[in-house]
């Protein structure tokens, strides 16, 4: 037997024909506001031009120089992180064989306390920023309609003004401070179903956990998923899945590791106290296993063994997708990722074929 | 090979000896606020007499005429489920081989949101009552004292008025809505501390999930361990485990299916970002696995196969509890709940070892 270096392990991992990847998360931006300027009408686009606005910030403060990004994510010519598209294809794009890339954002209308038609107005421009900017300058590019969930009329007029452009394949809602199984929110799922979009959930800078915000970014961060968990629980119980049955879910960058918790916990209590939500017709996991898809980002501590064990738990190997999260900070790389002791199917599934049934024609 | 039908094989499991139980969550309650008054001081006790306070109360309506109990917890005199001692040792400590039965409560002071002197007066008076008409009438019987946390020098107080009570066996914290791990309430933890008491926490009406309430109580139920969670995650990253080393945890009635991935998510996120958090001197996993268990209830319906799955995943057989949660409607029945074909030991480590060196002397 011949033991290899890592590093001499990466690089015939690197020689040898690799299968495909749909990577589902990458988080491109603007070089500033400006830039949205050309897509916004006034009395908006004076609100920018004025700088009579401030962004929503984030309360942290980070101990690393590079912050929330890769340290080489950051273009030399001191523009953000992730506002280089040539820095995206160099190292994400051409670096591994991705076929698709699907463009989560980093601005979310959603997370605006106030003025929702201004945050409606932002969604508009930035959609129609990236369709220009980046999804018109590779096919391997596709992206997420950005919609204020806020105002749900607008956000489903927002949806049928883009939902059939070759280019979109969801709808991108933060996970902040709602659950969106509210009926409120079904304009959204209504209109998307209407395009054959995916609706996608993303955890934005409003989400607290059950205990508030935390004191240190690292509280934050160790809590986020239990906004993907409030998610999943509310669309069961406010039967989303049957009220929208052509409609596909994912939720992107919450991990995975706790759902079979969650099936078992929902299950549970749904044989217990089903009678007080008689629309919902099935066991909740059910529903989740066939609709909803999870990245596998950021990918735990955990060995190829629990790997496999997570995998029985849940039944199904049609439930997890890949993402980098370019360029931020947890980056998942395809091959440190995902264990290369899992089976070479189950590999195929995450890296590729569950996402490619998800969107679906949407891919082309 | 013998069929058996399952009557025939839970009387079977009566008739073989069986371990010794150690049940970590009973709520006994009173049968109206009235009894609290024998123990209450004015100005305090004219606030009950005059009806001059409202309790909070919970928001949800029930389907079940039983409401949140056991349809067979209800005394036949009207009086409220959990509030007499003799169906309760009818039902559990005579039922089952219980050794200890450690009291919860059902009120809990931490709930109140204004008056904090009169919470933590209705705690006081709470604790006498309960070691007077629980704790005295049977020596299996230990209790938890009840503080107001929002006012950490009280609780304290409290704590150290009735620490040394042979029938007192720990700190009764509600998960609402205050993160622990703030040093705010750290006074709660020296106290305890000094009196070799365990901190339990247990879920309370205020609790909500990280995108709201819910809209229904399935819903809310559903979501109550991420209360446990963000209490986990904030005592690790407030340092907690180092600053009192002596002090042990419990968390009743959050299940524990979650954990592996809380432990591995807090130990990727400080591999990554432990600079933020200096005083955090080890992985977070290690405290956790230390320092706090965990009780089984309410068990979700999994295999035995998964319990070994999740007891592999832990790496460790001594962070669950046994608890039943009587007179709630998920009370777990210890034949029922825990499998049967789990390994002896690992079942003897949930009903009994676990709680008994959690507890330690205080059992005498």
């Amino acid at each position: 037997m011949t033991i290899l270096s890592t590093d001499e392990t990466l690089a015939q991992d690197k020689q040898r024909p690799t299968d495909p990847i749909i990577d589902l998360d990458v988080h491109e931006t603007f070089t500033s506001w400006n830039e949205l300027l050309p897509y916004l009408k006034n009395p908006w686009r004076k609100l920018l031009e004025q700088g009579a606005w401030t962004p929503p910030s984030f309360p942290f403060a980070y101990w690393t120089g590079h912050g929330l990004n890769r340290a080489d994510s950051h273009p030399a010519d001191g523009t953000p992180a992730g506002s280089n598209f040539e820095l995206f294809r160099e190292q994400v794009l051409d670096q591994y064989p991705i076929e698709y890339a699907v463009l989560t954002g980093q601005f979310m209308p959603g997370d605006l306390e106030s003025q929702y038609e201004f945050a409606s107005a932002l969604g508009s421009a930035y959609n129609d920023w990236v369709l220009e900017h980046w999804v018109a300058r590779d096919p391997r590019i596709k992206t997420s309609i950005h919609v204020a969930p806020q105002d749900p009329q607008a956000a489903a007029r927002e949806i049928h003004r883009l939902g059939d452009h070759p280019g979109v394949v969801q709808v991108m809602l933060p996970i902040g401070n709602r659950a969106y199984g509210d009926p409120f929110y079904h304009p959204i799922f209504e209109a998307a179903q209407q395009h054959n979009l995916v609706i996608a959930m993303h955890h934005a800078d409003p989400l607290r956990s059950a205990l508030g915000k935390g004191r240190y970014y690292i509280e934050w961060h160790v809590n986020v998923p239990q906004g993907a968990m409030s998610e999943v629980t509310s669309l069961v119980i406010n039967g989303v899945f049957d009220k929208f049955p052509a409609l596909q879910f994912t939720i992107v960058e919450s991990g995975w590791s706790w759902l079979p918790h969650l099936l078992w916990r929902l299950d549970q209590n749904y044989r217990s106290l089903y009678h007080e939500i008689p629309w919902v017709k099935q066991l909740p996991s059910k529903y989740i296993r066939e609709r909803i898809k999870f990245s596998t980002q950021p990918t735990e501590d955990f060995s190829a063994a629990n790997w496999l064990r997570l995998i029985e738990m849940l039944e199904t190997d049609r439930m997890l997708v890949f993402s980098t999260d370019y360029p931020h900070w947890d980056f998942d790389a395809p091959q440190e990722s995902i264990p290369r002791e899992l089976p070479d199917e189950l590999r195929r599934r995450i890296f590729y074929k569950n996402a490619r049934e998800l969107y679906g024609k949407k891919l082309g």
